[in-house]
């Protein structure tokens, strides 16, 4: 297994298309824009999604299914939000092909339009919220906690794999509430779901904010989002969770009577998280060997290799292993022994470096007759000789330090790439020299936010919700501000 | 909750059209032919998805994601795959909106009109055997065992919730191996992993058997299925497993080098159920109270519905049944305690009825007293009076009984419905008056099969896998036939 990966100082960004591409993770397809997730790849995303999935019906959500397609006028009921989505999507406008008449070629039948054209949905406010009006007639049909998985699709011109791809995989959440308070304690707390499964299962530090008037989603009154800084300093927006008021409640008239028979219109909140994650997870915690995975979201989480020169040795270490797979397995933890005689165990390690296997095991003769294992950790790269009693357990408390681990080495980078700032040439400098989030005063505008992100590609990442208030003056404009706020360069 | 639940007798399609929405299944969307998978509903489909994986997964397989869009020349690139899905389509032929020139609506963009048009998927074979041309080159990078779960578009004219619907969601296996009796081997493997969980899972008793060349798949050389008995008579084709032989690996040019070096096509197959298993789910159990539902696919097994007058009793009850589902839900029961005091009990024991939870308790003071429950259950409709020891045991024996009972009942109706005919008079009258599998001789032509077709409405549904090879004449023509194949007005 060649590897010959670009390091990440070389140039991070081809770094990171090599690795998901060699560590089977993903690859384009032969449709613009869209990706293939190989079987490596998926198998990750399916731990996430379980996680999740059990998490949102801890918190008394259930999943539904709503049609892929949008009819093009739903699109025009909610006027930010068309405005937000129409410039790129995916129209059908026919429903047939046909043989052309030479009989050649297969063409688009043009008896076959439609009367009104349908999109691929971006998001699915519009047509759950148009389904939600035929559900909600009282108080007593609230709230509706309801989540979907889909597949959704927004025409992006630049795309990258898993980061910004035309088609990708998500979750989102819509849910219906009779008050406003409930769906902004809604909209918060499916913010606080999402930034605990990604510190402690994706061991993926974020800060939690709300976005300025600017960046929040087509159609909210409030978007919280989780914001994750990568090792080039760069930020990525990890998930969002929108309060979008009555906007679409009053755009498809979805009201409710209330206890006291009055007619109200209903408070909503949508929150979703995508195949982006898998981005996160590859930029934030992998290097210049391979992909370094969080034991939790491992599809292996150990893998033994034998060594050995005979049959007889390689029968003898089989047995022992043989009971130790058991035991693992036992105890929940994924393994696997790879015993191929096609390939040499030198190819085998780098392998499982690659595809970031947190524990590695092989044993040799050597071993077999001293009872021990050589243990390797991916996260550190170091190895250690373990005997063979209390292996099982040593394995055990292994996979749960490499996962704070990855933690801990993550909040490190991120909080020492949040760095204070009071001047303008101060803010450039560390943009340009460290990266990371830069935090500093705002007046409070879209202009200065947008005359900021002309001359430094730098966004307003998020308004933190642990913020301090304190005066200060606009490290732009040096017109008065109530606190500091996040900017950074952003994926 | 008022039922009003049209009999099977009195109009069986309407009956199932009122149930699939009054039992929270599904309903119709504001877009044509794309339904909504309500919460209920989807709870069903995640448990059949949950043991499906395993099954496959248990056979190594392993899940990928292929793009939702297929460029149109792929189609063209496989003769008789193009003819089959062409005329019902969604055809992508434009990627952005804009606003029309009066401010007032939104229209297609003119100038974002793709190059070449995307078709959205109907089925992944083309889409996925040219993404296998990169993953295959020798011996050694087969067989592929993939599986995809997705949403597939196919444009039918006229649909129906759950049985014909023009988006659905599926799960579409997609294998590549290196001989043709490894894919025959695989097709045929996969159609036993369908009726194992038809039958086992699903409590709906399946016939194996392969189609005829006319209602093949597209593209197929063999097309094994397996065909269930609705309670009408019509016949439903529950799941199907194509041997594809080299037909994509030639339009794909996807070879691989065998183990002597030579290049050689690679063998296919493909297999799918879809969400049109709900509506089998339906058709094989339910009745003209609403709903019933084997145990094993019950998002509810066990409800429990407190009877009393006042809260002094209400408290009691709670106690005791706070208990029961405790240790019930420690044996993996899924368990409802309703104790909302908006409803009264009569309202909630049609509720669960209409939603065929497999079995009810009912707990008033007398039984409170007593130290016994009512149990009622919801195949039978029968009542039980049953001590309060040892009720978990009695439960926990009677979902089993009730999964037995529903495929033993299944059974007897799908046996007693089959039957075997010698001329085509007998034919016309066996499907006339009670329906079911007619079992005839044919002579093995597709002129005869239409004509058959277009006097009966009949198709054959199957060559049964175990049928007897016996000489016979042909139920139309009178020409030799080689054994008996199964005639059925279909779904």
């Amino acid at each position: 297994m060649s590897k010959n990966l670009t390091t990440r100082a070389e140039d991070y960004s081809k770094w990171y298309n090599e690795l998901v591409v060699k560590a089977d993770l993903a690859e384009n397809s032969g449709v613009r824009g869209c990706m293939v997730i190989k079987p490596y790849g998926y198998a990750i995303w399916e731990k996430m999604q379980a996680e999740l999935d059990r998490m949102f019906k801890e918190t008394g959500h259930q999943n539904a299914y709503f049609p892929l397609f949008i009819p093009k006028s739903y699109f025009s009921k909610e006027a930010s939000h068309v405005d937000g989505f129409a410039k790129e999507c995916a129209v059908v406008t026919h429903y047939r092909l046909k043989t052309s008449e030479d009989g050649k070629s297969i063409e688009v039948d043009p008896d076959a339009k439609l009367e009104e054209e349908l999109i691929v949905r971006p998001t699915s406010e519009t047509i759950i919220w148009d389904t939600y009006r035929k559900w909600i007639e009282s108080y007593r049909d609230l709230p509706i906690l309801v989540n979907q998985w889909a597949n959704v699709v927004r025409w992006e011109m630049r795309t990258r794999l898993f980061l910004r791809t035309a088609e990708f995989l998500w979750q989102e959440g819509h849910t219906a509430h009779a008050t406003k308070d409930e769906a902004i304690a809604e909209a918060e707390q499916m913010m606080n779901v999402y930034a605990d499964f990604a510190e402690n299962f994706m061991a993926i530090p974020v800060v939690k904010g709300f976005k300025t008037a600017n960046e929040r989603f087509a159609g909210a009154e409030e978007t919280y989002c989780i914001e994750a800084l990568m090792q080039d300093g760069k930020a990525l927006q990890a998930g969002t969770s929108h309060f979008l008021g009555q906007n679409f409640a009053k755009a498809f008239d979805v009201k409710f009577a209330n206890k006291e028979g009055k007619q109200e219109y209903v408070w909503a909140t949508s929150w979703g998280v995508s195949t982006r994650l898998m981005g996160a997870l590859v930029m934030t915690h992998s290097d210049d060997n391979g992909l370094v995975l969080p034991p939790n979201l491992a599809p292996i989480q150990v893998v033994i290799v034998p060594i050995h020169r005979t049959e007889e040795q390689l029968e003898a270490i089989s047995n022992q292993v043989g009971e130790l797979v058991k035991q693992l397995r036992k105890l929940g933890i994924s393994v696997k022994y790879d015993d191929r005689v096609t390939q040499r165990p030198g190819f085998k390690f780098a392998e499982y470096e690659l595809k970031g296997v947190p524990v590695r095991l092989a044993i040799g003769p050597k071993d077999f007759e001293n009872g021990t294992y050589e243990v390797a950790r991916r996260d550190t790269l170091s190895k250690e000789i373990v005997s063979k009693e209390g292996i099982v357990e040593y394995i055990q408390n292994l996979l749960e330090e490499i996962q704070t681990n990855l933690f801990q080495k993550a909040l490190d980078y991120r909080n020492t790439h949040i760095t204070e700032v009071n001047s303008f040439d101060e803010f450039k400098e560390v943009l340009d020299s460290k990266g990371g989030f830069v935090s500093a005063h705002w007046d409070g505008t879209t202009e200065t936010e947008e005359k900021i992100k002309e001359l430094t590609k730098a966004t307003i990442r998020c308004i933190p919700l642990d913020r301090i208030e304190e005066a200060g003056s606009c490290v732009f404009t040096g017109a008065p501000s109530k606190g500091r706020v996040y900017f950074a360069k952003a994926y």
